[in-house]
């Protein structure tokens, strides 16, 4: 297998994008296990750097993403992912744990540089995560 | 001015994303500086880590990108910006010094994980920066 250049951190920033909709859901750091499983298993693992530990992205929320493409930039380190919607695709997903599709839901006032949500929510954190961990009990 | 988490070595990653083709173009890294520039002047600056100093993108090839939007993700540790066309839109511009519109041109195939060209360059870049350098001369 072809590695990408990790930092002196052991990690990659890898940008992850939506194929369907070419939205930019979030960035995530992977480390070299990261980096195989995802490419082995076709879906998303990243280490957390506050949990320390290899995470499968909706491993908790169900919000699986699938992997459709994965592109290396010049400098081999930074890493651009494709994602396909996962197989429930009515079911409204997305990746970020506000309950948001993006974790981009905020964007800056051009005039006065004020934060401001500029998204809908898909879904209710809340419910999502609390379900998640009664299923896990 | 709101500003969002710069990392332990006062960088904050921020991805650059076309507006109007929704391509993801590059990853760069901010610093304080850089940041406040960059909304100022409604054009990307960047902190170089090689060269440890503030650069305006574009400054050598004249491929000026300016700044859409910009968005802070949930985290408010990385930056999305949205960038639109220089004024010379006929001409054929790109963003990665190896003369392609995107940073992200080589994918991995999806069988043998070898890395694969997958763009066409849109540049020459040996023209551009040497011209580019005699201009500054």
């Amino acid at each position: 297998m072809q590695y990408p250049n990790f930092g002196s951190d052991g990690l990659i920033p890898a940008i992850v994008q939506q194929l369907e909709s070419s939205r930019v859901l979030m960035l995530g750091y992977m480390n070299r296990e990261a980096y195989e499983k995802t490419l082995q298993e076709a879906v998303l693992y990243f280490y957390s750097r506050s949990r320390r530990k290899l995470w499968k992205k909706g491993e908790v929320s169900g919000h699986v993403k699938k992997v459709h493409e994965v592109f290396w930039d010049c400098d081999e380190d930074v890493l651009l992912i494709q994602v396909q919607r996962g197989e429930e695709k009515e079911k409204k997903e997305g990746v970020c744990h506000q309950g948001y599709e993006s974790c981009f839901y905020r964007k800056l006032n051009r005039k006065s540089y004020v934060l401001e949500v500029s998204d809908e929510r898909v879904f209710d954190p809340k419910e999502v995560y609390s379900k998640a961990r009664e299923n896990l009990e």
